[in-house]
């Protein structure tokens, strides 16, 4: 092993401080995807939240998961999604980063974040999820099916995308959408926010 | 809506061309996480994959996530860490990303994508996959459970985190791991390869 390396074992994570784990561990993934989830609940009140556990399950159908902590104290974006049965994602630009950071505070149940941190919502005919009419990628999003992770009780949901608004300019041809030009963020970690510069597309590999 | 974004719905996506649809729906999550994946079978013999489907699943216990495509074709990392229970992620920095993307091409099973592509395979003493030895973030897991989706067949494999090699400089006190400092990349949809540039960290949310 290189010297310059720290090394650790499962039993030295295990005794790791608490807040130290848990940035350590949240960074180990590498860059994560980053979007503002909108919800509205059976009152009529919307609701919107920071995600970063996001990953994409596939095209055809189009899918795409989201994690959520373990359901132990009220989650209003998960209860919204199961009660009414749709959801939104949408990407998160430098313009708004403060507002979309502040999103991720524990606001009551009658607060409309939306409101509380100044961004916008939008509905659209399809289905009743308010989008963030600031966002340069809108997705809407169907309840699809949930998996509970048995090892520490957290919850991967996926949805099936529903419809989808982009900025005209940075779609391409191929289908391509240009997240340099959409101006999309990324996160690392809990709270560190970073802008992808791109290093280009690459042709298909072959052996 | 406004005029200068484009409108899909359900019905829209599903009559794409099947290409478009792939490159449109794969950059939608975002940026994702981008890591090698390597493996060894019963024989012996390495594998190495480029992988984007990750997610942090949870810090205490630590945990990953890694979605596959369906096992309707050999997949060697898959059958692999099945297996042997075991296997890694490394993280890609620019030095290396020609061979990165290298390791995303279709070898024959009797093939080390280690030495196809030009990185070293280095094993420790606590599990048998093998590490990139170039890479700066190397992650040791063992599988844990998993999760077949229904709605299109991928499998989601949970891993936990058993061994991590960090470089010791990018390493801060409170846990968090600079990824800037260790030159991780993030790509975005099937080929499109990024650099995030820092935008700081946030202190804590509170309404």
């Amino acid at each position: 092993m290189n010297a310059s390396f720290h090394h650790f074992s499962q039993d030295d994570i295990a005794q790791l401080d608490r807040n130290f784990r848990r940035n350590f561990i949240n960074t180990l993934s590498g860059f994560k995807s980053l979007s503002l989830c909108g919800t509205i609940n059976t009152e009529g009140q919307h609701n919107l939240a920071l995600m970063s556990n996001i990953i994409h399950i596939g095209a055809n159908p189009p899918l795409l998961g989201l994690l959520f902590r373990p359901h132990t104290v009220p989650r209003h974006s998960l209860e919204n999604l199961l009660a009414t049965g749709f959801f939104t994602l949408n990407h998160v630009r430098e313009s708004y980063l403060e507002a979309a950071h502040q999103a991720s505070a524990k606001y009551d149940s009658e607060v409309s974040e939306f409101e509380a941190v100044g961004l916008t919502p939008q509905t659209g005919t399809l289905h009743p999820a308010p989008y963030v009419a600031e966002a340069p990628v809108q997705i809407g999003l169907a309840y699809e099916e949930r998996h509970d992770i048995a090892a520490n009780e957290t919850i991967l949901i996926v949805g099936r995308i529903v419809e989808v608004q982009v900025e005209q300019t940075a779609l391409q041809a191929d289908g391509y959408l240009d997240l340099d030009q959409t101006g999309t963020l990324t996160v690392a970690g809990l709270d560190a926010y970073f802008k992808p510069a791109p290093l280009g597309r690459k042709p298909y590999a072959r052996p």
